[in-house]
């Protein structure tokens, strides 16, 4: 079989990037990367590439919307591409700057750095050091946590730092002047990993994730991703749709919303939902999204996969 | 009595002073920019102000998770703060740049612009303008869209731009190079109305908002917030909490989540829900936090107040 082709928002050395290489690391695959989470999604649609390595949420920050966003595919952009797998990266922030900027380390900062890149995401993830010590320095979104790194790595004169990964740091030779500088220890980014439904050839691989450990307390060993819209003027129908899920032995873990688009203060609600895969539920998704038919405008099965999370956390 | 203090997300001139100066328009009162989110919640939980106007959610952008995690209130640091009413305003962005460095106009637009400021919100909301445009043009985060009115006023040799209000064009006095930039006409912005409620002062007051038009079709007259968390490893909790809601009578209108903060991949929840008030359902949203407790980890009432929605689309 040819390489596998896997896609992760780039720039190279993102965390992106990470997860994509640690998820696929006992396969032999060629990780590609993206301009945009839109672009993994095409790709994954013309099946330029097998896989997508997709952040969709941050246990501190919460859900990724643009993830979410592409999911909902509100013009039927992407309708082959479902969640076949997760990763879960535990997230290390570091505060980089310019090689020999800061000779004395930490220990010996002045005060004197006027200006910080980070991906939008990881602001929120840092703001204890953040308002602590650069409360009312100029901050520069840019496009990847490495596209930080990159720009102080090539910014001699500037008082400037990025917030970034130690993985990047290494990547564009820069200095490490913090480290851990994310508000939680336990700050874990989850992936999504999409495949094409028309893909002969990654339809039966096992993907070499950790599997889960053996444990008595084992809620879930599958989730599974499902989207529906409601009509906006029928009351009871949002209640109606979620009851669906417990007939059918669903168990729902998490719910998001996403404006419609189609109108105002109409939703997209995606729902995760787990159970214990077993011979009596193996049809349990299909039957509930034909009941769910009854009571949404729209409903879509966007993939069921194994859960990592009590491997991770085990 | 004392003139009321309502407190907005300033500055001078941002689409929270318009939408608290149209609010309030009808009662005399001192509007009074804050410097952040929290600080709005801080000024009304010591009673240093009567009301708060904070965004929640847009119709284009979805949700503003500052306020649901202000909402939250981890650490019980705003526990008296509740929301008692909502305002729906018609956001239009327009392309603001700095008096006459433009005199021929949009028509005439050269593509000389190199950096936009606005606040992150916006560029979401302008994304058909800015991709057709300004691909790969700088953008700068601001605290708000009046803020980069006011950078564009103060930069006269800069080409840049950026996007905000008609409302903040004129307080700042720059020019409109492209008005309605938003991807949608109905773009809106959704804000609460935040009382103490140990202020007696504001205990009964009307606050003159448009009332709702009578119509046949008037499927809920009150809104409500309750928000709770649930224990991660209890199966079907989600489940039972939503089905209480329906119990009471309480019709579900939306749900958003965020990380619990305590644990990762733990949730807070904000249900919100609507109903008709009758003398029957008055006790409604006591009986379901009653039952709420007996499933929930925590649970609260956020607050009912008269919904604006019909009123805004009739």
């Amino acid at each position: 079989m040819a390489r596998l082709r896997v896609a992760f928002l780039g720039p190279l050395a993102s965390f992106s990037h990470q997860a994509a290489a640690e998820a696929f690391g006992k396969i032999s695959a060629s990780l590609l990367p993206q301009l945009s989470f839109a672009d993994a999604f095409v790709a994954l649609q013309n099946q330029e590439v097998d896989y997508a390595v997709i952040p969709c949420e941050n246990s501190t920050n919460g859900s990724v919307v643009q993830t979410l966003d592409l999911l909902a595919d509100r013009n039927d952009d992407y309708k082959d591409v479902k969640v076949c797998g997760e990763y879960y990266l535990t997230v290390h922030h570091c505060l980089l700057v310019h090689k020999g900027s800061y000779p004395s380390g930490w220990s010996g900062y002045d005060g004197s750095i006027t200006k910080l890149y980070t991906h939008p995401q990881a602001w929120g993830q840092c703001e204890g050091v953040l308002s602590k010590y650069f409360k009312g320095v100029e901050r520069q979104d840019v496009s990847s946590t490495s596209k930080g790194a990159e720009i102080v790595a090539k910014e001699p004169t500037e008082k400037s730092a990025a917030i970034a990964s130690r993985f990047a740091a290494e990547y564009h030779g820069v200095d490490v002047l913090k480290e851990n500088i994310e508000d939680r220890a336990d700050n874990t980014t989850r992936f999504l990993i999409l495949r094409n439904v028309l893909a002969a050839r990654t339809a039966e691989l096992d993907l070499g994730q950790p599997k889960a450990t053996a444990s008595d307390e084992q809620p879930n060993t599958h989730k599974t991703l499902i989207s529906f819209s409601i009509d906006h003027a029928s009351p009871g129908a949002l209640a109606s749709a979620l009851l669906i899920f417990k007939q059918h032995g669903l168990n729902l873990t998490t719910i998001n919303t996403r404006p419609s688009l189609k109108r105002a203060w109409q939703y997209i609600f995606f729902v995760e939902c787990g159970r214990t895969l077993s011979e009596e539920n193996m049809d349990a998704v299909v039957n509930a999204l034909q009941d769910l038919q009854n009571v949404t405008e729209s409903c879509r099965d966007l993939g069921t996969w194994k859960d990592q999370l009590s491997a991770q956390t085990a």
